[in-house]
């Protein structure tokens, strides 16, 4: 069996290396697309030193983070250094780097295709959507392929050289650590950049979306890759990290034939891969094919491709269990679930969407009242299907032994991330391609390009709603099989203190109790702390944008030759997100350590769960409602209810920047928040056990 | 002990008796009042009958539901008829509808005596405040003391009668299932006309809050009086009972002396009810004096005597235990302490609500996102708050035995509830001296008196946002102590069928954490079909003003003698309500069925817990949100931020508009909602122990 396990090994890493040789190629491809306009590239180039500058003073902020982390990991983990093996200390806190380097190296590849795929889909699109499609879609595909392959490479390798699962951990943490502050950075940066450039551009002057009179348009589209390809890179990177870090932490502790477990979470992430691979490979639209219907029919490609690979591992290797397949299958099916319901909330020709429309002429309460509702009740069917495909996951392992069933929601969770590949390259394709709408309208390539460019973004919209669900219902999954590893540790740790083990998390335990409501109210609190940080940066923003308006001659009226200062805006942007980023991020670990030295493991127990429950609820209000009413704008916008310019428009308008710093500074944030906050919990579990005012 | 028992049931219907003669007191009191402006009398009449025909028709609709509940009740609870004795079947139902019918009482003659102090007010109005704020003030406390001896006297009266306190369950349901209507009903009758009158009149025309011009203006004042007067009576009254009747159910199932518990609780209940007494009838305000710190200092007044009383009782009566003193003052200061930080969150002299109002001049969508900012982060004291009472309690009972730990919790919850005489008074005066406002209005007795009312106004908004506060803790703490009591029946049932006793509900198994999950998701949906009730029907509403606007001439421009049609709005307003109340109720009462018949007692506790974490944050989200915008508006409109009609204004009615629904429709409602939640789940023990899939 050990044998078996060198053989994933390798197959992970070689699987790690074919995905970065088609990462190349795709990459290649991409770059020898033609990019001849003289004013896209202008514009163009202005994005990606935009993007550069801030990645580069982002990432100098979180290198020091990350350094002084280090350090305090190396003293504290996985036990004081002084009175356990400071080798283990070392790997814990080497592999905490590695993991927050691999974060790091994707992001900035994803930036660096995206910034150089969203010129060429523009000129690409005044050929027709096929040949955009291509473009858009086979650069995000670079950062998909990149993310899945490093996080492969990375955990192979880490767990092949230190040979224990909990030293993942630190892998992980790594990750997720990076991947908050990049998220909430990013997140921050973009919407400061959308809000701004919305109210100051279409409301206040009504000129277009990316009209270059606008100083804050190049802010907006820098925005789009910073925020949603990079950030999005890191969290999902994160997810799938997490996913396999919990499902290896908790095989490693059970009974029987343990390697058989290990070797199988492997074989699923390699096929997960390879399934992406295809369903990237074969990914086309027509002529004047619908690029919705493409990006989703790659993803049940890939999903199908999985299915039966993983049939077929499971028929073929020894020791593969078909119920743990089955856990592993139910934890995609109900991803999948969790996308289509998303998609019916978020979709514009559904009902929903036309419904917050219509309430839209009322006026903007009535679009926000009716986004809330709406956000809120689409929150129940997605939570509806963690909690049955966790309870079918946890029922079908159960009978295997003990531990099992909680190694089979972990196995649910790596099921739905296995095709993660091909969630983030839909993902990435969203900002190229809005993005490569912006660079059209700039650039002046007429209006039916600008409406094939609109075409691809709106696909991008409606697919980003999807795979938001999906991930929120991954980093749920994750989440409940890191309460298992949190428990193992826990007792690993009791067990070494000689004292008596615990048994679960009962909730009329007062310390549970206190906190699962301490717990509950934190990503309330987290994602306050990002919109404020938006709404404070936003406000500044649109005071420089007054400013130019006022001060430059010839801005408003568009008189050749006048520009506006873009790079005061992307100043605003960078230094407003670099100081808004730390504060709402240590804030959810300080509170797990404090919560974790009043109650000890106990009230950390509980707290994990009130911080799962609330995270994923506040997340899928947040997402869908956001989701919401961009479209319902979109669908005004599209000439129904009164079209552009009317009052239900302006209404929609108003909802649509309330739903951006939801969908896409604070939603999106809590997975990854909820994922850090699980990490640190496990951590520390040792620490927690032995100091404690109450546990 | 069975001796000083009958003491204290003496002493209960004694002390609600004394309440009743007082509320007499002042009613007399307040009819005595002068009434003579003849234009208030004709508007004041309308309110009446607005108010009147409401309630005649809602609690029609409501008696057929509480009747054919009733009837299943005693065909199934607390046993199916044809397996237990009869007598407690007819003994529950009976409980059951007794509990209905106070509810129902309590609010008709709340209603009845707001209608006849809000003419008195308006007109005491133009003598200065101190009348005014008597006459508000004195009207609701024949309310506050109507509620709290009604649920006393209930109580004592099923206990003595039937000497069981799991009886008291059906009461206490009976109360929570009317209050849930009347709750949801009363607030979206009020919410549909204050936004659709805000709407029409303030926003589009320009026009004061209470113009007589406006079609929507007595619907508005009629909707005061059913949702924020009937309906937080039938609130409180439900959490008052229901606080009695957990730590009645917990206290016979205590071991040691169970009777002397059973006392302490009527004793305690009995000195609260005394100090609102004291409370009330030291409340007074100077000629040109604060009626806001009037109304606060009462409440400490009441706080103070409540405490030095019960200390003096734990001395003098044998078997009252000084631990179980201590639990329950904990529930009141932290009851108290929530209420400043609410106030901090929601008064217009602290920094928040500036805030707020000066993002509101970047635009509307600033307003809505800092107010769900704040909003978000003024649960965590709260929820910190009751999280560290529930511990304390928890952990200074326990030494005293088995059981005595939850007992504590639910003995804090009493004490939180302790002054909830006191705490109806405040509330019940807002609605009045709102009215009042109107009245004075529209009655014409000039802008002096005007600007007294408002100010009488503002301080009722300012300490309604404190008392929902106490009673969203207060209900925190009493579902605490209700999960409890489900508990508790569970292990009664489990035993009966000979099957092994739960210890408690284990985070880790999947069937408690899928009805976690479930159970978090209810709250959201529940609000959002309120919403959406408000949303749907002032939609109506709107469209209905615009039709009288267009077709009645002369009455946009206040030609004399030209009169809006008031009636078609109130039924407008009644219409909705009816329809809407029904559906989100039966929602909540059907997901728990239904879950515990999928997952069993254990997914129940689950579920429970659920809907409590979930249900808390957002009624606290909700409620201080609501109150930040109301307060800002407020804010603006005494001329910061640029005063009336500028941009700001216009963004903060928005955030108001938004926030009316939260805050006096879904918010409050929330509390009954998990409630009835519990209830229902202690109810039905028996039946899901002995049917369920999974459990």
């Amino acid at each position: 069996m050990e044998h078996q396990l060198s053989l994933f090994y390798g197959l992970s890493f070689l699987t790690a290396i074919l995905a970065f040789a088609f990462a190349a190629y795709l990459y290649l491809w991409v770059k020898k697309q033609p990019a001849k306009n003289a004013k896209i590239i202008e514009v163009s180039k202005l994005i990606k030193e935009g993007a550069n500058t801030f990645m580069r003073r982002e990432y100098k902020i979180l290198a020091i983070f990350a350094l002084v982390a280090a350090v305090i990991i190396f003293i504290l983990l996985p036990e004081p250094v002084w009175s356990g093996d400071p080798l283990d200390n070392l790997a814990m806190a080497i592999a905490y780097l590695a993991g927050t380097a691999l974060s790091a190296i994707a992001g900035k590849i994803g930036i660096m295709v995206a910034t150089l795929s969203n010129s060429r889909a523009a000129e690409g699109a005044q050929k027709g959507i096929k040949p955009a499609f291509l473009i858009g879609f086979r650069g995000g595909a670079v950062m998909g392929l990149l993310v899945v392959g490093c996080s492969l490479f990375g955990v192979a390798a880490v767990l092949m050289i230190v040979g224990d699962a909990s030293i993942l951990l630190g892998f992980s943490f790594g990750a997720s650590s990076l991947a908050l502050f990049a998220k909430a950075g990013g997140g921050i940066f973009t919407k400061t950049a959308d809000v701004s450039a919305d109210l100051t551009g279409k409301v206040e002057l009504g000129i277009a979306e990316d009209d270059p009179r606008n100083p804050a348009v190049i802010a907006d589209n820098v925005g789009d890759n910073v925020g949603d390809v990079a950030g999005m890179g890191a969290d999902l990177f994160d997810s799938n990290v997490a996913a396999m870090t919990s499902a290896l932490v908790i095989a490693q502790s059970l009974s029987g034939d343990g390697m058989a477990n290990v070797s199988m979470i492997f074989c699923y992430a390699i096929l997960g891969l390879l399934s992406s691979i295809i369903g990237i490979a074969t990914a086309r639209v027509g002529e004047n094919g619908n690029p919705t219907r493409a990006l989703n029919s790659s993803t049940y490609v890939t999903t199908a491709v999985f299915l039966v690979l993983t049939a077929g591992a499971t028929a073929l290797f020894e020791g593969f269990s078909w119920r743990i397949w089955g856990a592993s299958a139910t934890g995609l099916l109900v991803g999948v679930i969790i996308g289509i319901t998303t998609d019916y909330f978020t979709d514009d020709t559904k009902p929903i969407v036309r419904k917050v429309a219509k309430a839209s002429g009322s006026g903007p309460a009535f679009t926000i009242l009716s986004g809330v509702s709406y956000g809120f009740i689409s929150a129940l069917p997605a939570m509806a299907g963690i909690a049955v495909s966790a309870l079918v996951a946890y029922k079908l392992c159960e009978p295997m032994g003990a531990g099992y069933a909680v190694f089979g929601i972990s196995m649910a969770a790596v099921g739905m991330l296995s095709i993660v590949g091909m969630i983030i390259s839909n993902d990435a394709y969203g900002p190229i391609v809005d993005n490569a709408r912006g660079l059209a309208e700039m650039g002046g390539l007429g209006e039916e390009t600008i409406q094939t460019a609109d075409a691809l973004d709106s696909a991008g919209n409606t697919v980003k709603a999807v795979t938001k669900g999906f991930s929120i219902g991954a980093a749920g999954l994750t989440v409940i099989s890191l309460l298992g590893a949190f428990m193992s540790e826990v007792n690993v740790a009791l067990e070494a203190a000689g004292k008596p083990l615990i048994t679960g998390f009962d909730i009329m335990s007062p310390t549970v109790f206190f906190g699962v409501l301490i717990g509950a109210a934190i990503p309330a609190v987290f994602s306050a702390m990002l919109i404020l940080g938006v709404d404070k940066n936003a406000q500044r923003m649109v005071a420089e944008i007054h400013r130019q308006f006022n001060t430059i001659k010839g801005l408003k009226e568009g008189k050749p030759g006048v520009q506006p200062e873009y790079g005061k805006c992307i100043d605003i942007a960078t230094s407003g997100a670099l100081r808004e980023l730390i504060p709402a991020g240590l804030m959810c670990i300080l509170a797990t350590i404090v919560v974790g030295f009043i109650g000890g493991p106990l009230a950390i127990g509980g707290f994990l769960l009130g911080n799962i429950v609330s995270g994923l609820l506040l997340a899928l209000f947040m997402s869908n409602s956001g989701g919401l009413w961009d479209n319902s704008k979109k669908y005004i916008e599209s000439g129904e209810e009164g079209g552009k310019g009317s009052e239900a428009h302006k209404a929609a308008v108003i909802g649509d920047t309330v739903g951006d710093p939801f969908k896409d500074t604070a939603g999106p944030s809590i997975n990854t928040q909820i994922t850090v906050v699980s990490l640190v919990a496990s951590l520390l579990s040792t620490i927690f056990v032995a100091f404690s005012l109450f546990g």
